[in-house]
């Protein structure tokens, strides 16, 4: 099986190459790595590692010509075996403002879409002839948990949770709390995920949005819950467990004695 | 109480600042009118019947420089008493495909996410001191009901449905469905919503998402449920029973004898 892994430079994306290419060849064939211009090292020292088995291709989810140019380039690579899993986690957390919404610069929202929601879109789009030609025909969102409840926990609640939960930083909660654009792109996110999903209802297809757990990553801050890499373990399980009849559905990792992650369906 | 109503040129908006200057000077101090460009001619006679009432300002939605140009305009003409009720109305329907998301370009869901998400973020954040100093601070937000169900309906539901109700043109159903932009735009339209009414929580503020119904403008097309007027007369009986309560909901329109517009509040 083939999977493309955007935004592959650091963080969860990095760890799914990482951990793709160590479940043996008979269930992952090719991992395409995108990520903007060159790897960087740990990405590029997985590549060396595995050369049969993976491809760096350049592309920004931003930029509509560059994501056709990295279609084109893997479909030179995979032929008629096309993709078979699509996984969008390139994305952005986009501006924090303690001051609240009202003080987002709308520029840096409109960014904040373009890089998290039509960024999926754009990858989509282009990558759908190849994922039609696959076998599994999965496609990966990268979702949060919850973006629903995120928002009534106001500065408040901030202060009440993070003094239950020790001495963590204000400042360090704000970097998960406050970020309106974040979390109103992933929210959209959702929705972009269930217009595909009923678009490809019946052939084959399994649209997820996928809700990787809070992990400790650039964008999860290093207050996080988790490692990234005990996230994307159960991560990469939904994706191989996963079948169209959850398609257009939302999941969350399951971490075993962590009533947070309860693995079950988001609701929505 | 003072009112201010984006997109009045056409459509929803400008029945709105109509049905809002018939009502008793005692309940409508001032209608600011906003759109681009100077005002049409149907607009424009609303304004000279009400010289004393009304104002227009010309600005674009999608443009943050002027939509601060009309904030500081308003602020000049309502000075201490600021503002008391926003109207985010004007929005834009995008592109519709037939053959489905993958099909709309990039570029298209930026613009629809620019004007329809961007947009009421970029007034609200402009208006938000003068609608402290006002006395209501209602901001309503122009919401489509269950956005959620719509994607749903795939063409063989838009086939059924259209024979049921009779002889109606696929081609007229399609401007209200398969427009992947605007769902997912009306999506992120109602998390700004709650983000807002997060933050502004317990300071007297009403955040609403209003569901005006399916009206038959030059967005909703010939064939929607309702005359524009019969959907906004409820839009204002909403607007004015709004209380602080209902702050961060999405409700809808109720029309006596139609269950579809049975008025409850909108669950998600
Ligand atoms: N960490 C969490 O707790 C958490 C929780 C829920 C969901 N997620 C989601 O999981 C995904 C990955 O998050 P992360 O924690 O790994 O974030 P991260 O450490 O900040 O990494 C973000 C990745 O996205 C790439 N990227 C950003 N903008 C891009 C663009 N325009 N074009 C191409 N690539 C771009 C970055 O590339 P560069 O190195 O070139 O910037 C980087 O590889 C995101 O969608 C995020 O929303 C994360
Ligand atoms: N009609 C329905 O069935 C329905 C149902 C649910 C929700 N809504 C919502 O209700 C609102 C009004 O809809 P409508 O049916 O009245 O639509 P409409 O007849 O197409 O009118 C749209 C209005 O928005 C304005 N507008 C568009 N882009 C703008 C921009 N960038 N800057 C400033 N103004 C802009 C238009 O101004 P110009 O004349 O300058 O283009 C026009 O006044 C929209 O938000 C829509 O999503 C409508």
């Amino acid at each position: 099986m083939s999977y493309l892994v955007t935004g592959a430079s650091r963080g969860i994306g990095l760890e799914l190459v990482k951990q793709l290419l160590a479940l043996p060849k008979s269930q992952v064939t090719k991992v395409i790595a995108l990520s903007r211009g060159a790897p960087p090292a740990a990405l590029q020292e997985l590549l060396d590692k595995h050369t049969s088995r993976s491809i760096h291709i350049a592309a920004s989810v931003d930029n509509t010509e560059s994501v056709k140019q990295a279609a084109q380039a893997v479909e030179a690579q995979l032929g008629d075996a096309g993709l078979d899993v699509l996984i969008n986690n390139a994305g952005v957390l986009g501006e924090v403002s303690a001051e609240g919404a009202r003080f987002i610069p709308p520029e840096e929202m409109l960014r904040v879409l373009d890089v998290n929601v039509v960024g999926p879109h754009r990858v989509t789009a282009a990558f759908l002839p190849l994922l039609e030609k696959g076998k599994q025909k999965k496609v990966i969102n990268m979702f949060v948990k919850n973006s629903d409840s995120i928002p009534s926990i106001g500065c408040a609640d901030v202060r009440r949770r993070s003094s239950t939960m020790g001495s963590i930083a204000m400042s360090e909660y704000f970097t998960f709390a406050p970020v309106p654009p974040y979390k109103i792109s992933k929210t959209a996110l959702h929705m972009l995920n269930k217009q595909y999903a009923s678009e490809y209802e019946g052939k084959g297809f399994t649209f997820l949005a996928v809700s990787p757990g809070w992990l400790k990553t650039d964008l999860g801050g290093p207050h996080a819950d988790l490692d990234v890499d005990v996230g994307v373990r159960d991560v990469i399980r939904i994706i191989l467990e996963a079948t169209p009849a959850q398609n257009g559905n939302a999941v969350s990792i399951k971490v075993s004695g962590n009533d947070r992650y309860d693995g079950k369906e988001i609701p929505w």
